[in-house]
């Protein structure tokens, strides 16, 4: 058996594990991130979190193959830090991946969150019997995953899964620095939840569950922003399966709390827009892992190491 | 040195290829597909192809890795059939690659024309220093290919670069049994043909080229329409760039001969569509193998028997 250590690194909390290749976690530090410490602080905090791990079950640190650390925001793999670092000042172009692998001796891997998810959904979770899988979180932002044979597909700058960015009504939403039109704008839970705002007001709709519960129970206005949601959702996954053709699709995030609603219309429209030899082949898939961040980031150096 | 055998398997005529791992032929069949003849006597055809190479560089057939062939259409890569085969009638589901196999008991892969002319831009070509690559070709039709490490990504049911049917004018022209909107109906040689001859009528537009040389000479309304492709065509590629961030780019096919006209605006549409991470580090390159069907693939075995 192999084991790995994974470090979820967030804006509020930083948690660290020990899981073996099964994912099955044996230690498990967690606190607080104080980010405003900084990043040298945040590493240091880190550096405790792993020497802290109980490591009976594989004889030591000497007994881990490697180290995974999984971030918010975009990373360049090549160089293992943060490209962008919105929540965790500081670490822009911070050294984290080198300063962790110089401290243990150990492979370091950095990736950000959403490719962590995907990653641990293809290795463990309901992508785990695929040759690919196209992952995608749907919450306040969208992010996605590409993972090809329990190998995340980072991309050339780390950015592959950016979807957020997408253009999928030209000319539609601008969103901050998001192109007009962009997924994030048109149909994350961000965007469900102005939509809905703007309809009903702030009293009626807190989130983007309001908005589909208000429509479920008649609401035109409502109605109209769900129908808008599944035919944007539904380009989505359709320009992503004409572009790589994964073996399936894994759904996740807080917008999928709703899917109730819109699960059966979604899978419907979704092979309506794509080619007749892909149809009913593409299978749409829920995540499996809850709280996947730490085991996922484990599955970094499993992934690269193989 | 390795070699292998490469089929280009076209419409109208086929041919046989004996090249080494670099690219380099020694020996070449050609004749005429003769499709009305149906697919035992095309596959017989393409048997007499592959006997009558001469195979003195490598001692003989037994000196030949494997064999690769390239096909019009979407390919079941696991079974080596087409999916669809509107230009080889009777090939649909027709076991090609199993008789080849077990004529030659050779390593025999199967693949549509536009995956074995990006593999062949990755392997010799413009892409040959990236990890990753995303080959498109815009003429008649829109096509796409995805290759990680040398491999191609044929997806789950080989549909992978499809891109004709991504959609990026929701509820645009509809050609065909594609989506409204989608690639191939907004901005392929045949749409830009089209809108060409609806506003200047056939006699000055008989081609997509047409259409660039008016625009370059002032006339407005093939300017909009040059300005509209642009503008469909870097959404086309920021949406793969976000998908997947691939090292580079390969673009090619008919359209291009009119490149001149607009590839810069295009280089830099396309930059302002993407991450900022990403912003002038994923180059535009043009493709460099003419011709490149049969050595492309070849390429195939030698891309899967690694």
């Amino acid at each position: 058996m192999k084991y790995y250590i994974g470090v979820d690194l967030g804006g509020t909390n930083v948690r660290t594990l020990l899981v073996d290749e099964n994912g099955e976690s044996y230690s498990e530090v967690r606190g607080a991130t104080e980010r405003e410490q900084g990043p040298d602080y945040v590493c240091e905090k880190i550096i405790k979190q792993i020497e802290s791990l109980d490591y009976s079950v594989c004889g030591g640190l000497k007994g881990v193959e490697g180290i995974g650390i999984g971030v918010p925001g975009p990373v360049d793999t090549v160089s293992g830090t943060m490209i962008m670092a919105s929540n965790l000042p500081g670490f822009e172009n911070y050294p984290i991946c080198r300063k962790i692998k110089e401290k243990f001796g150990l492979p370091t891997f950095l990736d950000n969150d959403a490719n962590v998810a995907g990653l641990a959904e293809a290795c463990l979770g309901a992508a785990k019997d695929y040759a690919t899988s196209y992952f995608i979180t749907c919450s306040t932002g969208v992010g996605g995953a590409f993972v090809v044979d329990k190998k995340l597909i980072s991309g050339g700058r780390g950015h592959a899964g950016e979807i957020g960015n997408m253009i999928i009504i030209p000319g539609g939403y601008k969103q901050g620095a998001l192109n007009p039109g962009a997924v994030e704008g048109e149909i994350s839970g961000t965007a469900l939840t102005r939509k809905g705002q703007e309809a009903k007001g702030e009293d009626l709709v807190k989130h983007a569950g309001d908005v589909f519960k208000l429509a479920a129970e008649g609401d035109e206005a409502c109605q109209k922003i769900a129908d808008d949601f599944i035919d944007g959702f539904s380009t989505l996954l359709a320009n992503i399966a004409h572009t790589i053709d994964p073996h399936c699709f894994v759904l996740g995030g807080g917008v999928f709390k709703s899917k109730d609603y819109f699960w059966d219309e979604l899978v419907k429209q979704f092979n309506s827009k794509i080619h007749v030899g892909m149809r009913n082949h593409i299978p749409l898939l829920f995540k499996q892992i809850d709280d996947c961040g730490a085991v996922g980031a484990a599955m970094l150096p499993m992934s690269q190491l193989r």
